[in-house]
């Protein structure tokens, strides 16, 4: 396609992020429960700060017994380097690209993301998500941060936007998270390959999220199955969620009582597989391998292992490459489903683009005193 | 594949069922209250007639106004005889194929398809579900009174088993699927046509059959996503759940808040499909066409139709025979996940198969005293 830019197309790559050091740990954790868009607590700005500070220490604990930080940056680096290396040559009419880091909670963020688009001449830009199954949890409120951070940086006016918020079942993202999977169950002996329990695990998320409409457990579970169809099947599977914290009711299985579970039931070897992670970070090296590596020992499992994480694998930098360039090449401003705003949504910022590149419309807006409860700026 | 079998070749298509006339609802009411597999009651021999026969009058009303009874037995008796007619021609060397209905909660029952078998002269027997997603409310229970009614009879020696318990995914039903959404469709103005969403809706299950690891929630996305494929993803689109009943939490988001909040948000079009379910029954016909249809009108929705059943749809019967066929030239017993129990089952009789085909093995039973709710005849 021909976009009529001057300059190179930039391509956000937005994530949750994580401290890279243990100095990070409470920055990060204040920013995440300052959050309203995902947790709602009453006097948040006292609140959020008194349960962030609470829980640093033990977090930093945490990060500590993995060396001491997130490497998600670094992988996101490596992975947008791969990227747009192939886009260059998959999508030359939009060449050159360039990608920028924007998280959520942690630098680089979305107003760092965007002033160095602007610096480098960037008109055209895609918000590309690396959560490759949609929530409002977590794509949803990266959006709504990189508008509102392009409001705040004066740059609403500055780019054209395209959005690429899901891919669940990009054949590229599938193939590559089976070749995980593959070499994941090489870690058992081939004696008691067979008899290897499959155990996808996502992020869970609270009931009421998925009560208001969220498409994630059913995107999730759509991920799970392609990757058995490349397996034809041949191992038993379960798709679970983990890291459930605070009061309320999550979506379950949860993955932690599932591995008690295994273990009364006498299964004596699992693999478990971050269906909703491209990178390493805490909830994969310290929740799964550690937390419940620990547990799976505790209740008779004798092999708990984990595929690898797809961070560096080149087959996933081909599928970033061909998710994009077949998003540049269609001229559509976003998935088709994007515009449909959770039923039971009440944020009125919800599945907006800025600028798009072509016309985008989205499920309307109930204005009521509820909205109130969120940030417009 | 040689079964070195005599006689014919036994399909036994299990599925709810539903009364055929006002006469049977309370039996029906008071069969589906009394399994213990699905509904837990304090005093339940007490309690679950009671709770049937006060519900009696209510639903004989919802039957009245669909015509007098359930027409699921003519529809699974219609798609069984176009299964067998293709099925002889698709695997001459397990010909002749005759098929019995097994319903859990009204005639025919399992005890009756079996005792038929035995009279036809049939020694290989595939149990076969009529629900395309996995679920141990639906077909795990039907598959436990298989066997049970089999000992019952005597006969449960008489026969070589294998199962059928799954599908969601198949080419053939997500074709036709795909093609009622299409017929669906054809009811709006063509020019509102891009402006329907898509709401799938699959029978809600409790929480506490989610929590212990049923499968069902990710082989019904699994699906969604299938026919959305083939519809190139143009239409928004929503999976969400129907029939909650009682005091326990449900799965949602539920269909019929969603349908409001639609109303809310000022959608005018909405298709409805049925995506957990093959046949017209009581959920499609009372529920979905008349309970929400008018509830869509209340809150404002303009055209609310909904995708026709499979039903008598000629694609579905090829779906049905290749399911069949496929499965018999594999010599399986069933599908590799059909051993593993829910991680947090405490029913011994989950996961068997009578006098399998093949070796079969299932994860093991913890036995506990809580194991006695369930019956073992």
């Amino acid at each position: 396609m021909s976009t009529g830019q001057s300059g190179p197309t930039g391509i956000v790559m937005m994530n949750l992020g994580g401290p890279r050091t243990l100095d990070d740990v409470n920055p990060f954790l204040r920013a995440l429960f300052e959050d309203r868009e995902i947790i709602q607590l009453p006097l948040q700005g006292w609140l959020g700060p008194f349960i962030a500070d609470r829980r640093t220490k033990k977090i930093q604990q945490h990060y500590q017994e993995i060396g001491g930080g997130s490497p998600i940056l670094d992988w996101t680096e490596t992975q947008g380097r791969g990227m747009v290396e192939r886009l260059d040559h998959l999508s030359p009419a939009t060449a050159p690209h360039r990608f920028y880091v924007a998280f959520r909670y942690i630098e680089p963020s979305s107003e760092t993301a965007l002033k160095a688009m602007a610096a480098d001449g960037v008109t055209r830009a895609v918000a590309f998500t690396q959560y490759p199954q949609f929530s409002c949890s977590t794509t949803g409120s990266s959006l709504n941060e990189l508008w509102r951070a392009a409001r705040r940086a004066d740059l609403h006016d500055h780019f054209t936007w395209s959005v690429i918020d899901r891919w669940p079942t990009h054949p590229g993202f599938v193939d590559a998270m089976t070749a995980t999977v593959r070499q994941g169950l090489q870690a058992f002996d081939e004696a008691v390959r067979d008899d290897v329990v499959l155990l996808f695990s996502a992020h869970s998320l609270p009931l009421s999220v998925i009560d208001r409409g969220d498409a994630y457990p059913a995107e999730v579970g759509a991920s799970v199955h392609e990757v058995m169809r490349r397996l034809d099947y041949r191992h038993e599977y379960l798709l679970t969620y983990q890291s459930e914290v605070g009061p309320v009711r999550w979506l379950g299985p949860s993955t932690e009582t599932v591995i008690e579970d295994l273990g009364k039931k006498r299964r004596k070897h699992v693999l478990v597989v971050g269906i909703a992670f491209t990178s390493d970070h805490i909830e994969t090296l310290h929740e799964l391998d550690i937390e419940y590596g620990e547990l799976a020992h505790r209740v008779g499992i004798e092999h708990f292992h984990r595929a690898p994480a797809l961070n560096g694998m080149p087959a996933f930098q081909d599928a970033l490459a061909d998710i994009v360039a077949t998003h540049l090449a269609s001229g559509e401003p976003c998935h088709p489903n994007y515009g449909l705003r959770c039923p039971g949504c009440v944020n009125p910022q919800c599945r907006n683009v800025l600028q798009p590149v072509a016309p985008f419309r989205r499920t309307a807006v109930t204005v009521s005193p509820k909205n109130r409860q969120y940030p417009t700026r």
